[in-house]
């Protein structure tokens, strides 16, 4: 095998490593999600007007949310609600749901 | 005209009414978005992934939300950039926006 071919290869084999590890980080984010189905809906949209839809929300602005939340300092609307969860969340558990409600159809 | 045909035009009145009002608040909503449009995109879709999408949001949510960034009660994410602006609006405002987000294809 040439350096060529083998760059190839190793690339190949990253894409394909990356788009596994994106998919364990869905499929936990879903393992995750039982309870805020409760509010947000199993797709990700809400079951109530008080409540935002998740679906297809930006990821990178979930966390934000969520940290926010865990953090106590997101108060106001459903904080009440939403701060005892997220405390309860580590960051790699805000991640997966992250990326997991991203995942979804808006 | 009858009674009846009296009520129903009536009913046809206030139906046309309504449906006139609601998409007076969503002009006036489109009329207050302009600052919004900067992060949140002026479809609704954010143009970076640190800034929540709006299209589409539960209206009862995005009233709840801009309250709490009104009364500095959300903090953290973008809450220093959205207090002020939430600062500068009436209740009339947040009524008009979240129903302008709400009614935008998500």
């Amino acid at each position: 095998m040439t350096v060529r071919t083998g760059a190839f290869a190793f690339a190949l084999l990253a894409a394909a490593t990356g788009a596994a590890a994106e998919e364990d980080l869905v499929a936990a984010g879903q393992a995750l999600s039982t309870p805020c189905a409760t509010c947000h809906g199993a797709d990700g949209i809400a079951l109530m007007p008080a409540y935002p839809n998740l679906a297809g929300q930006n990821e990178q602005y979930l966390v934000s949310a969520l940290n926010a939340y865990r953090e106590g300092r997101r108060q106001g609307g459903m904080a009440g609600l939403m701060i005892p969860m997220a405390k309860a969340l580590t960051d790699e558990d805000i991640a997966a749901l992250a990326k997991y409600y991203a995942s979804l159809e808006p």
